[in-house]
C-alpha cells in the first residue's frame, strides 16, 4: 500500500481517494501511508470556517474556492457533516452548489461524517489534511457545520479560522456560542444585505472589546453576501492579513498546537476502537444494558469491566 | 465516602453537591458511591431539551420548572454549557433567569461544563442524572446548549427529547440540523410571536413527512412564548402524551439504549482519562509537538507510542 506515496504527493486524485476508502475501512497499512505522506506537508495553509446553522458557510466556501481559483490556487475543501445514520447528508442542499467545482482538478473536496456515539464513523480531519497536504493543494478549507467542541478543536487548529455569522438571530448574545468567540481570527458577517447587519457587526465589535481579544490581537469583521459575490475579496484580504501576522513566533506556537490537538485526536480514535473492540467481543451491549435496566448490574462495573478488558489488550 | 448514599436518597442538597463535587475531582470512591445510589434509580422522567442557539430553550426551560414545581413536582435541571475555558459561562444571561428558583428547595440546578479536548473537564450528564434520580426528583430536565454529537447523544436518550426551534432563521433547511429532527419527540417552536411562525411549523411538517416520521410516530409540534409562559401547559401536555405512549415495549427498548449509551459514555471517559495519565506522566505533549512541526517525527508515530502505554498500564 506504501507504492500509494509517490502517486498521491504527485496529486493524484485517484490514489488520493483510494487512501482515504483505506483509512475509512480502517485497513490495516493505510496509516502506515500517511506516516509516509507527512514529511511532505506543511506547505498548505488551512483556513477553518464554523458559525452559526444557517450562516451559509458553504457559500462562503464555495465563493472562497472561486476565487483562489481564479487566482491559480489549488483548493482542498474538507466539509465536516452533522448527518445521521438516517439522513445521510441529503439535507443539505448548500453542499449541491459546491459541486460545480467537482469536474475542476484543482479543486478536491471530501465531506465527512462526525462520528457517532464512542465515534469511529468516519476518518479524522488530520488525516484527510495530511492527505491533501502531501497533494500540493495550496490551501485547504475545513469547514465544520454547527459548534461543539469537537468542531471547535478542529477550527481552533486551522491556520486561520473564520467564524460565519449571520443578521437577524436577535439580540440573543447566545446566538454567538462562548468558545466560538474566542477562536476566531476573521468574522465573517454573512447575508450582509439583511436588516440588522450593523447592530450585528456593533454587538460583535462589543463583544471583542469585553474580552480584550481586540487589544490581544486584530480580529477583522468583514460583511459580506457570499452569493453574490460581495466582500469575498475583503474576507481573502483579511485571511491574508492574519496569514502575515502570524507567520512569526505566534504562528510557531499554533503550529505546535496544532501538533498536539492532532496527536491527541489520533490517540482518542484509537482508544475508541478498541473500545468497540471490546464491546464486539463481549457480544455488543445489549445483555448488558437489559441487566442494567432490570437493576441486576450497575452502569458503572459494565464500564469498568469493558475498561478493563480493553486496557489488557494491550 | 459511601456514608453520602443514605444523606442522598433521603434528598440532602448539601450530600448530592459534595459528591459532585468529589466526582468532578475524579476523588476516589466517588465512583462507588454512584453504583450504591443506582439501585435507587429509574424513578425520574428525564426530558431533554436542545435546539438552534438562540431559540430560548433556557427561558423554556425556566417556564417549565415553574408549571412542574405548581403541580408539586420536584425537578431537577441539568444544563451542558459548551463554555470555553475563556469565557466560564458568564456569557449566557439567559442562565440567570433560572436562578430565581435556586431557593427552591424543590428545585435543583447543576451546571455542567462540556468536555475540552481529550475531554476531562467535566462529569458526565449521565452521572448527574443518576444523582438527582437517587435524590427522588420527579422531573429531570436535560438542557444541552447547541447540536454537536455529544449533545445529539445527551437528549436522545432522555426518556422525551423536546427540540426548540424558533421562526425568523429564514427559509434555510441547514437551520434544523440534520440528526436533530430523528431524536425529536416534540417539536417546540418558541418565540411564536414572530412573524413566520407559520412557516417554521410548516416547514417542520413537511420535513416529518419527508422522512416518514409521522408515519412511524406521532411527533408533535408546540409553539410557545416561553418569556410569557404562552403554550408552556401545551408543551406539558405534548411530553406527558409521548410518555404515556411510550410506557410499553418501545419505552424499554429506549431505556436499554439510554444503559447501553451511559456504559459507552463511561468507558469513553475512562479511556480518555488514561490517556491524559500517559500524557502527562511524558512531560505533557510540549517536546513531541515541537518535533513533530519540525517534522522529525510524525503524529501517528507518536500517537501511537501514547495509545501503547495507556494499553499497558492496565
Amino acid at each position: 500500500m506504501t507504492g500509494l506515496v509517490e502517486p498521491i504527493v504527485s496529486g493524484d486524485v485517484r490514489a488520493a481517494a483510494r487512501l482515504m476508502r483505506d483509512l475509512d475501512d480502517r485497513r490495516p497499512g493505510a496509516v502506515e501511508v500517511l506516516k509516509n505522506l507527512f514529511p511532505h506537508t506543511g506547505r498548505a495553509y488551512v483556513v477553518g470556517i464554523t458559525g452559526n446553522p444557517g450562516a451559509g458557510k458553504s457559500t462562503v466556501v464555495d465563493a472562497l474556492i472561486e476565487r483562489y481559483r481564479a487566482m491559480g490556487k489549488r483548493v482542498g475543501v474538507v466539509a465536516v457533516d452533522p448527518t445521521s445514520p438516517f439522513s445521510g447528508g441529503a439535507i443539505l442542499g448548500d453542499r449541491i452548489r459546491m459541486q460545480r467545482h467537482a469536474t475542476d482538478p484543482g479543486v478536491f473536496i471530501r465531506s465527512l461524517a462526525t462520528r457517532g456515539h464512542l465515534g469511529g464513523l468516519s476518518r479524522s480531519t488530520g488525516d484527510v489534511i495530511t492527505v491533501l497536504d502531501a497533494m500540493g493543494f495550496d490551501l485547504i478549507l475545513v469547514e465544520t457545520v454547527g459548534v461543539g467542541q469537537d468542531e471547535i478543536d478542529i477550527i481552533s487548529s486551522a491556520h486561520t479560522a473564520v467564524v460565519v455569522t449571520v443578521p437577524g438571530l436577535g439580540d440573543d448574545i447566545q446566538a454567538i456560542k462562548a468558545g466560538i468567540l474566542e477562536i476566531a481570527d476573521v468574522f465573517c458577517v454573512n447575508k450582509a444585505d439583511r436588516d440588522g447587519v450593523d447592530r450585528t457587526v456593533r454587538d460583535l465589535l462589543h463583544m471583542l472589546e469585553l474580552r480584550g481579544a481586540q487589544s490581544a490581537r486584530k480580529v477583522e469583521i468583514i460583511k459580506t453576501v457570499a452569493l453574490s459575490g460581495q466582500g469575498i475579496d475583503e474576507l481573502m484580504g483579511a485571511v491574508a492579513r492574519h496569514r502575515e501576522a502570524n507567520s512569526g513566533e505566534s504562528g510557531r506556537a499554533r503550529a505546535q498546537a496544532r501538533a498536539a490537538a492532532q496527536v491527541s485526536e489520533l490517540v482518542k480514535d484509537q482508544l475508541i476502537d478498541a473500545a468497540w473492540r471490546a464491546i464486539r467481543a463481549r457480544g455488543g451491549l445489549d445483555v448488558t444494558a437489559e441487566a442494567i435496566v432490570a437493576r441486576k448490574m450497575d452502569p458503572y462495573q459494565a464500564a469498568d469491566e469493558i475498561v478493563a478488558e480493553v486496557l489488557s489488550s494491550g
